[in-house]
């Protein structure tokens, strides 16, 4: 939908449920992709949106259950909450088992007892396998719902099989499998469409498969399908048996949700943290990061403070000092932002942490030369006098090299104790940048004091 | 591959390379997926990539073609520039159309003229045609190789005519046409599979498609396809006719690219910024945006230089101002992020942006309250002197509320004037609060002054 239809729709959705016209409200949905509905629901209140899905349920219960999957779990939940628990047992029913897993998940622990006890028995046995696997893992986002082909079996039976098995969630290929049930190899539906009826599955099949195992971190998986080119990858379990398959577009969830997560990570928000939160909310949600940095941005007044004398006798210390620490930050940034990056799209392994370090040690370096030459120069044409260009220029060449250096080892050290690299790193990062230029500024400040004062 | 054995390969291949084992190096990689090659040859340097990107082409032209594909185009260049124009041509035409076209605008103008004469004919038509759009539209991404199907044929007739076809490109929906060329609906190759032989196409078909226009920007495409869970899009031109079809594997690559784009932008870095690129180039591309910083950061020492006399008198402004500045930049982090998320992904319309910065606004004074009390009491307690406490707070209220301001303002800006909403945000954000910070702190120091000093 364009922006100003959007508009349009929101506010006309609003009018229909606040004079309670739900006939109209459907006449303006009804026609509407789930993923549209969705976003629409983004814009609504919690009693708006309740009315909204109900109508939807009364009217095309099909409809509502792919709503409730296009919603974020967190939203699907708020809703799925308010409901009569025999129609929560009707949706969920109707849902794909890895988009019921995740709202199961986060129900109050009664009602997520009675909702799996009353549904019937082999979604529940698929719903509550998939909450086995562990968060943010091939095993949570698989879908357990797929078609597989034995080997054995001939073209033209497999066809009659799949028409009978009817609607086979977006099988764009399919699995093929041995009596054990292990995977060993996949037909795409054009090498059917093209093959004798009576040839083997076993001869048209391609054995080379790109597969993950359920405990792959979700990330990997993504990284998987977007190197390949492919559209779903396999799942499988420590005995190769075929488990699972994760599709492309549950690949762009995971991407667009691991990016959201580095981008908010590196400048410390908690990754639930949305714009349309009440501002009740994103005070708490923010609140405990600020208080951290408000322990990191203290070193600085502690560093500062102990060149009180040097700063009372030449006060042009004060003056230039933030610009030293600005520099530094704004270059560690950038080596943050490239280091997370390419930690996230898998450019750096190990092999070359000791070269992106080296690397972006003399690229700090070369960029502290040249501005901090420039910045001495201008201060000297500017003020006039010389020591002050040289100490200006110094700080800056050493705090970009320390910028360089920590902007380097913060994610790269925090990948290492297994912590997301950009978690907080940009706080880290000011804290290290401010107190270094300040320490270095204000030290080299006060060798040459009685030419500053 | 993993971490472990992509670090055995690398040296192997290095090692292969330099002592000329040309046959051990082909041997290294000939079962070795286009994309793993690809990331192989990112770890080599261009001398290395030639002489491997030689070896395959004379042992399988196929996969040195996947292999270009698999690169990036600006790396894929440096490639093709090195071999001769034949050699060239040969590649280029057993390439994917929109693979080449990015390369071949890379080329030098010459060259590319005379690649270009040397084609044959179909394929320079189609990689001209893609060249033609404008940069990052659906037009440039978009594969002029598809296969659509008359609503006219039936099933039968259809399957024939793909059969002689041959190798139709992941073609994972049919899209159907009319004899005007238009598009009319889609056909998933499930519902060919399991229709009778002498259905007529329009029978089958889905007549609500989603698709984009040529000019679409290709972020859009990639959030229609995000949004609907689509594997492909068709692109249809301003008569509504079908001229190509995007596929899920190029959105992915959108997607990374584009948010790659955002966090580059939003800390100034160039977007074609790389770990495994030398020093000199990193910083050749840093140079004229930390130049730019040295203006923005230039402000604050401006706005201190106003209240030498007070620092003069009262130095413990000059320990705590760093303090504050740091806290704004924090609170002014985080709300640039989510803006700049919120618009990627498409949550701001224009319709909330006065509700964005409403919100944001109350989030900052909220926060300020908090954060402002607490270091006001603190400091209160350590220092013992109320005035300080009393500035402190006030002083770091106003700067998170101004943070918030500002932060919302940039990107929102940015994006209301045509630019990336994340374009240096961090550096202009810095800027305003860092002097604001300043600015508020040394005011209102000035004012107690006679119970700081």
């Amino acid at each position: 939908m364009k922006v100003k239809s959007q508009r349009i729709v929101i506010s006309s959705a609003r009018k229909f449920i606040n004079i309670g016209a739900l006939t109209r409200l459907w006449n303006l949905v009804k026609n509407f992709h789930a993923a549209d509905i969705a976003s629409l629901m983004n814009h609504l209140i919690l009693r708006e949106r309740l009315i909204l899905f109900n109508i939807i349920y009364e009217k095309d219960k099909d409809k509502s259950a792919e709503v409730s999957s296009e919603l974020d779990p967190e939203d699907a939940v708020q809703i799925v909450e308010a409901l009569p628990i025999e129609q929560i047992v009707v949706l969920m029913q109707m849902m794909p088992s890895d988009d019921v897993a995740p709202i199961i998940e986060l129900l109050p622990e009664e009602l997520k007892d009675s909702v799996l006890t009353l549904m019937e028995q082999k979604p529940t046995e698929d719903v509550m396998e998939l909450l086995h696997y562990g968060e943010e893992t091939a095993g949570r986002i698989m879908s357990p719902n797929f078609y597989a082909l034995n080997e054995k079996t001939n073209v033209s039976d497999a066809i009659t099989a799949m028409q009978l098995e009817g609607d086979v969630e977006s099988a764009f290929y399919l699995y093929v499998v041995n009596d054990q049930h292990q995977l060993k190899g996949v037909v795409s539906l054009r090498q059917f469409l093209f093959a004798l009826p009576n040839t083997p599955i076993k001869n048209i099949m391609t054995t080379d498969v790109i597969s993950v195992h359920t405990e792959t971190d979700q990330e990997e998986v993504a990284r998987n399908v977007a190197d390949y080119n492919l559209v779903a990858i396999p799942v499988i379990d420590t005995e190769n048996t075929l488990v699972g398959v994760v599709t492309v577009d549950d690949i762009i969830d995971v991407i667009e949700q691991e990016t959201t997560e580095d981008i908010y990570k590196m400048v410390s928000l908690d990754t639930s943290d949305r714009i349309q939160d009440s501002p009740l909310t994103s005070i708490k949600k923010r609140l405990p990061f600020l208080l951290l940095s408000l322990l990191t941005a203290s070193v600085s007044p502690w560093v500062v403070s102990h060149f009180r004398g040097s700063i009372q006798q030449a006060v042009t210390l004060a003056v230039f000092m933030p610009l030293v620490a600005a520099l530094g930050g704004i270059a560690g940034n950038q080596t943050i932002a490239i280091i997370v990056r390419e930690l996230a799209i898998g450019q750096i392994e190990w092999i070359s942490a000791r070269k992106a370090l080296s690397k972006e040690i003399l690229v700090g370096i070369g960029n502290g030369i040249v501005i901090g030459t420039i910045l001495g120069g201008i201060s000297y044409l500017l003020i006039r006098n010389p020591y002050l260009g040289l100490v200006l220029g110094l700080a800056v060449i050493i705090n970009l090299f320390v910028a360089a250096l920590v902007g380097t080892i913060i994610p790269l050290f925090l990948k290492l104790i297994k912590l997301d690299p950009a978690l907080g790193s940009v706080s880290l990062l000011t804290m290290c940048t401010d107190s270094m230029g300040f320490a270095v500024f204000l030290g080299l400040g006060t060798l040459f004091l009685q030419h500053l004062a």
